[in-house]
């Protein structure tokens, strides 16, 4: 008996976002475990499955749960948003698959589009070259760790996403973390953000460093931050594919 | 009359990696235009389409090619591997439009799964936690540029995936970014690499930072470099979630 998981990434939440072979998995599988939110965004579209879920700060009870099914033999699937390899349930899936010594059950991970690349596609181009994706929750990480993280991401010049630039306990994270990469960016340097990418209420919104300061975000919005050679083109956030520069390879 | 390109990410190179979204574009399309090697996997999947291509390093000329068609009135699709955003022809097709005055006609970005999480699924779990994204390639950028990057990346304890690790006139510059990586970053560090993903040949291998530099790469392979907390588990290299510390948010 095939005992399996998988663990997708739904993209950033349409339906149409989702890969061929992410709605084949979910197809396949008879039992679809995920954060109630996220479960809620799919449901419709696959009709005569065992929904599971819990809330977000039960990952690890999660996991469990679809191990658990799968180690009966029902196919389950569990599913994050964006991509499950990106602040995603991925790497969490293989700890808890050793921990509870459910290694018969294998584990398939299937790709899906993360904020960074959603978000960057809405706003134009913003990461076309070298990137840097940093997390501003200091749920798991120290914050002086984020601090540095920030600091190397500036002095390297590298185009930044954010992810979860604030919550309701974290409302002055995102400025904070604007003034350190001032230290090293301008204050002109172009930026974007987005909120509810592939979802009702979608915004977009071009902005600079400086601006983005003063700027209130929540727990649905990612931020793009440019490098120093990022512009604006009409409405869309630009950044070349190099440095003004021609090498003969 | 609507004059319209979409910049199309189709993923990896599989057809079922491929969104919802880019499938029912291109199906909307008149005109697919991209690189010979990315038309020839997707052809058989669009019957009925005129396809154009241009060589390797024909960029411009190709987003010109479809602004003219899209200019016509015939809805054009210009497709890239991966995501369009991510060393992609998003934005030079924005920087294009401009140049050639074609501001009537629209852009729309439809992204796709590039590389970094493609082969990440395929690994395991490395790019769990922030992460930086570099290219080797030094046609655009000058080579001290991007070893300050993977200087500033390795400082901060990034994962790191690196694009474009090699190719036939740049064979030792994965060694030469390994040993960057080594004044930061512990010899042992899990590291691993894929090649021809989700096509022909696809491969995954793991090893540790020191046998990196000893590795042989070409231009379609993928390297990841974990961070100080990357482990193996089991046969996937997983990064944790954060730091083992817990902070009450």
């Amino acid at each position: 008996m095939e005992k399996k998981v998988y663990v997708i990434g739904i993209g950033p939440g349409a339906y149409e976002e989702m890969t061929i072979r992410a709605v084949r998995a979910m197809e396949a599988c008879e039992v679809i475990i995920g954060y109630t939110v996220y479960v809620d965004l799919v449901k419709e579209h696959f009709p005569g499955k065992t929904f599971l879920t819990t809330p977000m700060t039960q990952e690890v009870r999660r996991c469990e749960m679809a191990l658990e099914e799968a180690g009966k033999g029902r196919k389950t699937a569990m599913i994050c948003s964006g991509d499950a390899g990106v602040y995603g349930m991925a790497g969490l899936m293989h700890e808890i698959r050793q921990e509870t010594g459910y290694e018969e059950v294998e584990i398939e991970v299937i790709p899906g589009i993360t904020a960074a690349t959603a978000g960057a596609a809405l706003l134009g181009a913003p990461l076309i070259h070298d990137f840097a994706v940093i997390s501003l929750s200091d749920l798991l990480t120290p914050w002086e760790k984020i601090e540095e993280r920030l600091r190397d991401a500036a002095r390297g010049d590298f185009a930044i996403c954010l992810y979860n630039p604030s919550s309701r306990k974290r409302k002055d994270y995102l400025r904070k973390a604007c003034e350190i990469l001032m230290e090293w960016k301008s204050p002109d340097t172009v930026c974007g953000y987005v909120r509810q990418i592939a979802r009702d209420g979608e915004e977009k919104h071009l902005t600079t460093l400086k601006e983005l300061t003063e700027t209130e975000t929540d727990m649905f919005t990612t931020v793009f931050i440019g490098n120093s050679q990022t512009r604006v083109i009409g409405e869309a956030m630009v950044t070349p594919r190099g440095y003004r520069y021609e090498k003969k390879d």
